[in-house]
This record gives C-alpha cells, structure tokens and sequence, in this order.
C-alpha cells in the first residue's frame, strides 16, 4: 500500500446543468481526486484549507474514506473558497459565475511529517509557486510526482509555472491548454515540447474525447466511455486525476505500461462521476461496479487484428 | 476476393488550407474509396459520372489500382463535378468556395452487370434517390450495403434519406450529422435511434477524434492517429469508408469483430490520406507501411488490466 500525498482544493460547487441546478455542495479538486483514489488500496492524505463554514458530515465523508485530513487547515471564522458555475446545453462548456477565494487566498500548505516520505504526489490544480512549495517540503525524492494546471496559471504566473514544472514527472493538461503553453496546434507536437520543458510523461485530456499518454515516441491513447447520459462534468478531470495517482501509488510501478493502466482506471472513474451532480456518484461508488465498468473499456478497444 | 460496388463523385477539387493551395486536383468521394479499398484483395468497381474534361492519367490512375471504371460514364462536351474549399487555421472546419455540379446533375448510376452480384456496396454521398437507385439495381441481395450521408441530405431530402436506410445494414455519418438525424446529443442514444431506423451497424465519424462504431448494445471505439502534421483533411471520411467497405468485401465477414478491424482499417488509411493534398499520399501507398502503421494503431489501444 503506497502513500499518496493529495494537495487541491476542498470548496464549496454551485453547479447548474441542463437538467437542474444545487445548492452549495461538496467540491475542490482535492475532494475528487481523493474520492476516486480511495478506489485503489492507499494510503492517503489531503493537504488543504477550508473555512469554519465547511459542513463537518463534508470532511467525514472523506475521514470515512480513509483519507487523512491531518494536512487540512481549518480557519476560524474563515469561509470556505467557493464556485459557481452554469454549463452550457453541450455540457462541453461552461461560464463561471462566482469565484470566492476566500481562506484560498492565504494558502500555504504544510506537508505532515509522516506523509513527508509519500510515493505518489497529486499536485492538483492551485497557483504554481504553492505546489512549488509542496515538493520543496518532501524529505525524499517521491517515485512519481504529478501535476495539474489550467490556462489561468499560463497567463497569470507562466513564469513560476514553467519552474515547477521542471521537477515534476507528470503533466496532465486539456489540449486547448497543451496548445497555448507551446504554440503548437498538434498535440504530438505540443507533447514534445512540454517534455523538454520537464515532465518525461505528458498526459492531454480532451474531456469526453479521451485522453492521450506521451513519454518519449510512445503515445497511449485512452477513450472516454460513450454515456447514454453526462449529467455534471465538474470534477471529471479531477476523478480522472485521482484514478491515475491512486493506482500508480496503490501498485507502486511508474512504467510507461503502469500509466497506460492508470490512464485508462483514470478515464473509468471519471464516467461515473459525471453521472450525477457534484461527487454524488463518488461518495459511494462499489468496487464491483467499477470492475464491471473495467470490462466495458476493454471491449469498447480492444481488436484482434493479425499484424505483419 | 470479393466483389466491391462503390457509388460516388469522380471530381476535381481545388484546395486551400494553411500550409499551401492546390488547382484543380483529382478528387470525389468514389475516388477516395476506391484507393482505399484497392489496398485489400477486393475486385472493386466505380460507378460515377464526370465530363469530356476529366483527365486521363487520373483515371488511368484508377484503373491501373485495378478498379473497374466500365460503370463511369463520361458526358461528351460535359464539365466534371467541382468543389472549392478553404479549410480554416485548426483544419477542423472549412468554407465552401465554389459547388459546380455539371454533369452530376444528370447523374443516374447504371450498376454494369458483371457487378450486380456486389458482395459490398459502398453508397457514396450523394441524393438519397440515387443511392436507393443503386440497390434496385442488384440482383441479389449484397452481404453488407454501407450508407455514407451528409446533414445536406438532412436538410433537403429526409423523407428520401429517411426511406434508403430503411434498406442498408450500415450508416457512416458524423457526429453533429447525427445528432441532426436524431435530435438526441448523446451519441449512444443518436446511434440507438438511428438503429431503429434501419442500419443494423451504426459509424459516428468524430474526424480527429476518432470513429464510433454501435451494433445492438455493443460499441466500439477507433481512435485516430495522433499526427505531427495534418496536411488535407479532404478525403478523409471516404478514405475511412473505403478502408472500411475494402477490408469488409476482401474477408466476406460481415460479423462484428469484422466490422470492428473495418474501422481499425479505415482509420490507419485516413491517418495517411490526410498528410497530403488530395489523393496524393494514397495513390503510392505501400502495404508495408500500411501494416507498420497498423502496429502503431495497435499500440495506441491496447493495455493489459487483469480484470476481475
């Protein structure tokens, strides 16, 4: 069982969809992340901030889970960061409504001791100088360190981007996101150039079609499940996240061929999370169910065909 | 080796996209099928229409690729169909410049009799009333007839589209096409519906991201091959379908696993049609490289979880 260290935010989401709307429910990409990496046999830990409005049934939930919480800062008096957003009918867009930063704003997150010496790092979407300073706190060098960013950061701290990325081994991006940070409108292009740039393993996602595993020439290519029915996109990409770090800390192997699993265990959870509202699916989501599911990417790709 | 009836445009094309323009190029959905196909063992025929203005070297072209041209009338005085377009910057949509249907206008399909015995018909897109036109004309029913159609036929003569695909055992279409066809945005619910309409076989065309191919509760994904370099995307969905209907007519097997490395096929030529302007990556094509590309196809996919 390998440590996998989690560092994202836990929120508050206000989501409406075509097919209704919520209140103020769970959110934050650590929340995702660590749901779907619960799945695999863990040991892990959430590193984030959160105000006194946080619901305490909110963080049992992910105590329930197994998840350490020993990294989670509660601020009193402090609210919790909050957003709120509308997709459009597609699902495949959407417009932020809301952004409350709040107790994010004074965000220095502070490794435990006893997850100093974690095998897997989840560095989950925040400014680049703050997952920075994660890496800089661990004692050794983590078997795999992953990192996940969005467009704000290129145009906000590109700079400070550009240097952390240089200690990472893992970049999960979107393809409009691989495209702006290189200039290069071919993904097999873009993924090159983000691999001199650091990162051995560059993964691009392209939401609800697929993703695509670079390292070196090799290129690996994952599908997203064709659903009768996306309900919430939000937190897809965090699942898918939190698939791929769980399994590569549960099994402890960081070959190419160990990431083409995670991948695909990434892509597996993340069709269930888009099935309901928030991390509805998640919070209880069967093993037997996921097996199940497993059995479906297969036949959704695999072919026998001779080859010469 | 069986017997391939493809139904479809022999035009000239004009094209412009970010990286140069042509003139007046060989072109047309039957064209780019009947290279295609030719890359299987099938006995393949054309049957189409162009005027006295279409050059020689580009059917000697064909033919010399072994197909038959005895079903392609060409119009003494007549001028041949021909399409202008301008692709924009990212390759994925163009504009139509110039649509001059000469002789196609005329256009009524004579299925020559040494054809009438067709294992596979490939129907091109073309007016709803022409293909159905073509499958009157067999004298035995065909082992597997493919549809190829586009939203203009949606547009313009459903109840005609609407009446031919109560006949053919599979529909090429692309996804937004689909989701017109249907009024369903999810493509497994588009694919059912279009089920329910006849095809047995449903392919949902995502151009760079890939083919979806339904059968009854089944579904199956091509990716396709992530590229450097996407030249001409022209040509690509009949590349596709010509790999598609070649592979299908040369095995006989109209299974599903056959019908599933039809794709597999299709999508490995389409990533080849694309690298040049027009036909010109297709009308030198090696198998040797055809099969390389296959084994990059295979590595792109294929993943080894045990499952439970």
């Amino acid at each position: 069982m390998g440590k996998l260290l989690i560092v994202g935010t836990v929120a508050f989401d206000e989501i409406e969809t075509p097919f209704g709307k919520t209140g103020k429910i769970l959110g934050g990409a650590a929340t995702f992340i660590g749901l779907a990496a619960s799945q695999f046999d863990v040991d892990s830990a959430i590193i984030s901030i959160v105000g006194e409005d946080m619901e305490q049934e909110y963080l049992d939930l992910l105590a329930n889970k197994g998840i350490d919480l020993s990294g989670l800062e509660i601020v009193k008096g402090g609210k919790t960061f909050y957003w709120k957003g509308k997709y459009h009918n597609d699902l495949n867009s959407r417009d932020t409504l809301v952004t409350e930063l709040n107790t994010l704003a004074d965000f220095n997150p502070v490794v435990p001791d006893h997850f100093k010496d974690a095998d897997v790092v989840m560095l989950g979407n925040l400014h680049p100088s703050t997952q920075m300073s994660v890496i800089d706190q661990m004692e050794k060098r983590p078997k795999l360190i992953i990192l996940d960013t969005m467009n704000f950061w290129m145009d906000n701290a590109l700079p400070e981007l550009k240097d952390v990325i240089k200690y990472i081994d893992v970049i999960t991006i979107n393809d409009e996101e691989a495209r702006q940070l290189t200039n290069e409108y071919s993904l097999v292009k873009a993924a090159e150039k983000i691999q001199d740039m650091g990162p051995k393993f560059v993964v691009i996602k392209k939401g609800e079609h697929g993703a695509l595993l670079f390292h070196e020439e090799k290129v690996f290519f994952a599908p997203a499940l064709p659903l009768e029915e996306v309900f919430d996109p939000t937190g897809a990409g965090d699942t898918f996240a939190g698939g791929f770090a769980g399994y590569i800390a549960a099994t402890g192997n960081t070959s190419f061929n160990s990431l083409k699993n995670g991948v695909i265990h990434g892509s597996n959870l993340a069709s269930f999370s888009v099935e309901r509202f928030g991390t509805e699916r998640m919070q209880d989501l069967e093993r037997d169910e996921v097996n199940k599911r497993l059995h479906q990417f297969k036949t959704l790709t695999q072919f026998d065909i001779e080859l010469k």
